[in-house]
């Protein structure tokens, strides 16, 4: 099953290396701008069908302007193609209301063959210790309130209780435990990945402070066993209006699937 | 006191947006390539010349092909420059015995000025909990053997014991807490920490392997105090020969100043 975010974040090849799309704003936020890790899907993807190797296995993206439904270009150009590693760059580029285009994200990432190699896994931590999908409380998808943003209503989030800040009672606690799932029931690829890392909301909303990101790396380790993923997310420093956040996820069979770190600007 | 690290990556400004320098071979490593946060420094040094904001708070990198000891440009471009923060990209560049110059380096990074607003910071870990640099034992530096990379002679490492690989046994875990000091008495300033979170070797040589950086995302957080720092670093996941390596470095006064993560292969 091709996924929502799949179809969603697939581009078309107009030009060497260009790739074009309209952005969907199925994947919006509040105030209408995009998801952050949707832009990253859409431009990793577009990169991910220039590079000889199949696995990004890191990425690392600057989002430099707001990026809103409609048309949008991916400028691709393949940096280095070696025999163990090949590495891109993308730019997503969107005109304005003058028309001029101008980078609303920029991409760096490299590529491997996770096949190529055996798992050999060694971790110092382990998968979010929760109970079942089905015993928690669900959150997003079809349970999204009506005035929710778009975006919401594409994942479904699970956990023993709601976060502070969606119950109006901010904990003062910068992290956050729970299942990840699409709501159209696909499994997450390894691409999805790149969106799913920052598909939650931000953990500093329980310090009662928004978020918006300048900057992430997200590191993709395995692909992820079907069935939903599990998620920690912690902010551990903040100061000088900037705060980093840091995600892992971890799939049904207990492998860690992606690690990721942002810097974002406190709102 | 400007220090060896400041001294060594600094370049002349030959066109717009392009330096030059000579790359020093005292941040060599062992078999004559150079240290890979001695590279970023350079290139980070070079783009911090072109950006209207003071002070570097995220680069990411990727390390494409060994530098060696010689002649090298960067090549630099500001992709953005707003209110809060400007971004540009860096390539560092180095000709081959071919004579064609390939990327060796390519960087982004994010500027921003502290200074315009209170750090009022939030932590959620510490710093490293270690006796007095002068109370641990020292390595690197003048201590450090005849045969070692010259970077070692650069730096100087202080803690209780020496690590595990260091004594030829391997201690199985992948951790490491110590001082780190400029071997010349300079303090670091806050674009040399791009230097410090790459200028310890891996700790997976604890596990019994070598690694070699394939990308590093280093946020920098606050100017550091005068005096040692203090610096903890993990590899928390290995999979597929690839794993990741974070690092915190906390300055003297205690505060968090740099927070890094890198992918690298496993050797």
């Amino acid at each position: 099953m091709i996924g929502e975010l799949e179809t969603d974040s697939s581009t078309g090849r107009i030009d060497d290396g260009v790739h074009a799309l309209s952005l969907s704003a199925r994947w919006g936020l509040d105030d209408g701008r995009l998801n952050g890790g949707y832009q990253l899907a859409v431009a990793l993807r577009a990169l991910a069908a220039e590079v000889p190797m199949p696995d990004p296995v890191v990425a690392s993206a600057t989002f430099l302007r707001p990026a809103t439904p409609g048309p949008a270009r991916v400028l691709t150009e393949v940096v280095r193609a070696g025999r163990r590693l090949a590495t891109g760059t993308a730019r997503l580029v969107q005109a304005g209301s003058d028309g001029v285009e101008r980078d609303v994200l920029r991409l760096e990432a490299t590529f491997a063959d996770l096949a190529a190699s055996p798992a050999d896994s060694h971790d110092l931590t382990g998968p979010p210790d929760l109970p079942p999908f089905d015993r928690c409380r669900v959150f997003g998808g079809d349970d999204a309130p009506a005035t929710a943003a778009p975006v919401s209503r594409r994942v479904r989030f699970a956990a023993p209780e709601l976060p502070g800040w969606a119950r109006g009672k901010p904990s003062g606690d910068p992290r956050a435990e729970f299942w990840f799932a699409f709501a159209d029931g696909s499994d997450a690829t390894l691409l999805d990945l790149a969106f799913v890392v920052d598909g939650a909301a931000p953990v500093v909303l329980d310090l009662g402070r928004g978020s918006s990101t300048v900057q992430l790396t997200v590191h993709l380790r395995e692909r992820p066993a079907p069935g939903p993923l599990r998620c920690r997310t912690v902010t551990q420093h903040l100061a000088h209006g900037l705060h980093e956040e840091d995600v892992e996820v971890w799939d049904a069979a207990g492998a860690l699937v992606a690690q990721s770190r942002q810097l974002a600007l406190l709102l």
